[in-house]
């Protein structure tokens, strides 16, 4: 059987206590390189592969998956940017007929929001600026249209040294919406581990210093675009869900 | 100290390892009285309030962690429709100077999609059909731009037997977005619980039959509207990421 298991971001304590159960109890474990000594604890065998590996990995996964028990390992949660579709994918078209069991996750949104504040309490968008998989034109017109939603928008791999444009272009979208207004930026950096590094700020600012903010942002970083209720109190990136409104506090 | 903890959604099992120490070491539980059967275990004095009483609930944790830690409890994730920001905003419009901590839970979003197979393995949109809070014609909008951003749509609190305008109304617009395609659909109801239930269609049938949908769906109901890509595998509901397409398998 194989299980893909989210072991949360951040660190150890994002640990859920059903993947921690399922890797106290699986024959195999099969992750990206780099998150090896996130499970090194379990001792168990550990098979791993690179970026850009994700298939072979997978692939991997399920042919072992047909006699043992395997963890494919996501890191926040196995469903969101995750290898769980691709394993029910390849599962499929190469007919390996494993069943196959999602165990959820923390997902960076989550641990991003509750390092800022609380950006994510109302209705939101998570997007990737990831174009290797996707058309940076699809990756263009869901940001507008999560703008035109006013839903507070939540950025997963922003930018990289070598992909840019994504980033650059979605600030220029970012600008004509922000001609009247302005939005509450929060930046959250290698959230939970070593080296976290924070910044709430407002979109002028940040389209202000967008040199230094693109050496700045990374692939570890999380980004989240306030809407337009989106508020700082007390230097924390709030976003109300209404009840002061209605209850006139 | 105040700490707002997401207790995952579900059951015990989601728990993670930070939000299980943090119960541990409060000197009192504040929580929504349906959810006292899900902290009982940690034998510490528990202070619950009723529906609607949320501002009662946060108010009277803000007082108490004056002078002791005081853990605030939400399902799922405390910042996604839970009550973080209610927190930090009473603290500051009363003065009280609380410190706050966010400790991030597994959202029903994720619990959801780990259920149906690994829908929201893309780019999407997390919205709440409530209009308790929101204006309906806000909740209308965002729908129409998700859809329009061919987003994964995930909603929560999809109806109740006193608030289906919302949801009517927004399936109505799906049906202008489904003239010439159809979409997926995945419905959890009671995610992880005793009861749990799913089904897993495609609008086109759920619109034929909205009469017994509006007797299924309630409100310990998460509802998954897929993008153009989503497809059924296996009787699971998969969002591809899309490296079948990009890599040729």
């Amino acid at each position: 059987m194989l299980f893909v298991v989210g072991i949360g971001s951040g660190s150890e304590r994002h640990f859920t206590k059903e993947a921690e159960e399922v890797l106290n109890n699986v024959d195999l474990i099969v992750c990206y390189k780099n998150y090896k000594r996130f499970v090194e604890r379990f001792n168990k065998p550990i098979y791993t592969t690179g970026m850009t590996k994700e298939i072979d990995r997978v692939d991997y996964a399920l042919k072992e998956a047909k006699d043992k028990d395997v963890a494919l390992v996501s890191s926040g949660d196995a469903t969101i940017y995750g290898l769980a579709s691709l394993a029910y994918e390849i599962n499929a078209v190469k007919g390996y007929n494993v069943d196959i069991k999602v165990i959820p996750g923390i997902t960076a949104a989550s641990l991003a929001s509750a390092i800022l504040g609380s950006p994510l309490n109302h209705d939101f968008v998570v997007i990737s600026f990831s174009d290797l998989l996707t058309p940076l034109e699809t990756i263009l017109k869901r940001f507008k249209c999560a703008l035109e939603g006013d839903f507070v928008i939540c950025i997963y791999n922003p930018l990289s040294k070598r992909r840019r444009e994504p980033f650059l272009k979605a600030m220029e979208i970012l600008n004509d919406f922000a001609k009247d207004k302005d939005y509450v930026i929060g930046i959250v950096k290698n959230a939970g581990r070593d080296k976290e590094n924070i910044v709430i700020t407002n979109f002028k600012e940040l389209y202000n210093n967008l040199d230094s903010y693109l050496e700045f942002i990374d692939m570890n970083t999380i980004l989240i675009i306030g809407n337009s209720s989106t508020k700082i109190i007390n230097n924390k990136m709030i976003t109300p869900r209404g009840y002061l409104d209605k209850y006139k506090i």
